[in-house]
């Protein structure tokens, strides 16, 4: 008899208030604060995987495009791979005794980074394909998972796996709950993403796209390798992004997530496509608990990206207001 | 009562002779004679995907590739995207007077195929570019769905689509079902397969892998486009498949699929990898049914890879011997 009360109170309840097993009666988004951007994003999934709805998407076209530094990690006080270079700078040194003369390396390997970025990006590649080639891509596959597991982030002291945001986390969590496929598209190399993506944020190496160097196969005692050329095979930044999506994915996603101007273009043509579409950008403001920056910033500068957010009305998370924490381990 | 009777009667049958609900109990390609390639097939999805098993691997790791032209689909009297760039150049003569003195495009308006191809794989690289490049994506996509709909094969007269191997299609269904992700790496263009890959071998863009033109990415009027540019940006044969799979797969694979020296690397690639590997070679020996070429053939020739398959004991189809349809319409 209670049980029979109860049953009609819920049915009451249900017929009143609809069905409760939405995503919505469960927080998939718990590190969000309930603001607009929180709420932008459950009312995009409600729109396109409510069945019936002129906007429903299929499963099929539900892809979902991720820039990765700064956005689903931190990158300061510099791109984590280009700190994964510095590490291998020092590592390779013994090997290449003409390093003590030759820059960047003797600034580098004398501790003075600002000396060996004095050419800006002409130094980088050089350390770039100085640490990222002339092996085989099984071995890069080696170095890249050992330092992942052991190297720390110069100021927090934490493995870069924990210099991960979790309300992005929770968002590429509860995208694929809801049937999204998500993609990691970044400027940053692809083999440098692939042997912990998975792990770290649920995406396989198939779904992440990212800048390459060229690769050449050789068959090496009758067995074939893939060897690493210190060559540019593509540079997935700004304009390469949509092209990248288009070569890689082959359809055109209908949300995208990004920090910086290099993401515009990717928003872009995310948003231009028909149907309902979402563009997000994590606005770095939280100088307290992560790093604080935007219009002027060297490196992951978001300047005309947030004018045209502004205008197109795009998501844009306030860090510091829209994320009660910022990494994992603010809540243990 | 006889309800206990059957319930212990079918216990008793489950634990004498397995689970009924194995693939196979229903056969999952019934287009295959049992001969030793079905049988080949058979025990390597068994052999990897029982629990428990030491060669047992995990639904992420269950890569297939498969090569399209020859293998998935005919390749006679020429590539059918050759036939596609032919149809083409009939249809933008009007908007190319020049083409009327200029070769490879002369000759082939006067119907002299064999006269445009002279210069061989010149011919072929000025023909695609001109018809394959100077248009946005999409029109390109709009321009390929047309032509795959209505155009029809010089001697069957039937809808491309439909000289699809119904034994191949068998295949990727069962692998799909063993919980294998198929994946195509084709020397043909990307941009060409994608538009019905998903229709008929259920292989969505994102696992189309295959040759490809270099696109930019433009604002027009505000819009974002991405424009087909005449240069080459990859050549997906050869030496080319396994880098292709490892740039866009990020793993290797544990199955391949082909018919032709130009797959030979991808199968080498594939079985050099630890653990179970499977890789077969679509020998054309049908000229009733198909077409019969191996060795000596100008397209699609299967030389070394013959030898080095049958030196491997790599699993080779005798199309005559082991299909007992080559197309779908023949069941009809």
């Amino acid at each position: 008899m209670k049980r029979t009360l109860l049953t009609a109170f819920t049915l009451g309840f249900f017929l009143v208030f609809g069905s409760p097993v939405t995503a919505q009666t469960v927080d998939s988004l718990p590190s969000w604060t309930d603001g607009k951007a929180k709420q932008s994003i459950i009312e995009f999934v409600a729109t396109v995987t409510e069945k019936g709805s002129p906007a429903f998407m299929p499963p099929a076209e539900r892809i979902a495009v991720f820039d990765n530094d700064g956005t689903l990690w931190a990158e300061r006080p510099m791109y984590f791979q280009v700190l994964f270079a510095l590490d291998r700078v020092k590592a390779l040194a013994p090997h290449h005794p003409e390093w003590v003369d030759k820059e960047p390396f003797a600034s580098l390997l004398k501790g003075d980074v600002k000396g060996a970025m004095a050419d800006g990006m002409k130094s980088v590649v050089e350390i770039i394909m100085a640490t990222h080639a002339g092996m085989t891509t099984a071995e890069f596959e080696t170095v890249v998972s050992d330092w992942i597991a052991t190297a720390r982030h110069p100021t927090t002291k934490r493995p870069y796996t924990e210099m991960v945001y979790q309300p992005m986390l929770e968002l590429l969590a509860y995208l694929r709950a809801n049937g999204f496929k998500t993609f990691i598209v970044s400027g940053g190399g692809i083999e440098f993403m692939r042997p912990w993506s998975e792990k770290v944020y649920g995406v396989p190496p198939e779904q992440v796209i990212g800048s390459s160097i060229k690769v050449k196969f050789e068959l090496r005692d009758g067995t074939p390798v893939l060897v690493r050329l210190p060559e540019l095979d593509f540079y997935d930044d700004k304009e390469g992004k949509p092209v990248a999506i288009h070569q890689q994915i082959g359809r055109r996603p209908i949300a995208a997530f990004g920090n910086s101007d290099g993401d515009l273009q990717m928003l872009q043509w995310t948003t231009a496509g028909q149907g309902p579409r979402f563009a997000l950008y994590v606005h770095h403001t939280d100088g307290e608990r992560e790093w604080a920056y935007d219009r002027n910033a060297s490196m992951g500068g978001l300047d005309k990206g947030l004018d045209e957010a502004q205008a197109k009305g795009w998501t844009v998370v306030d860090m510091k207001q829209d994320w009660k924490v910022i990494y994992a381990h603010e809540r243990r």
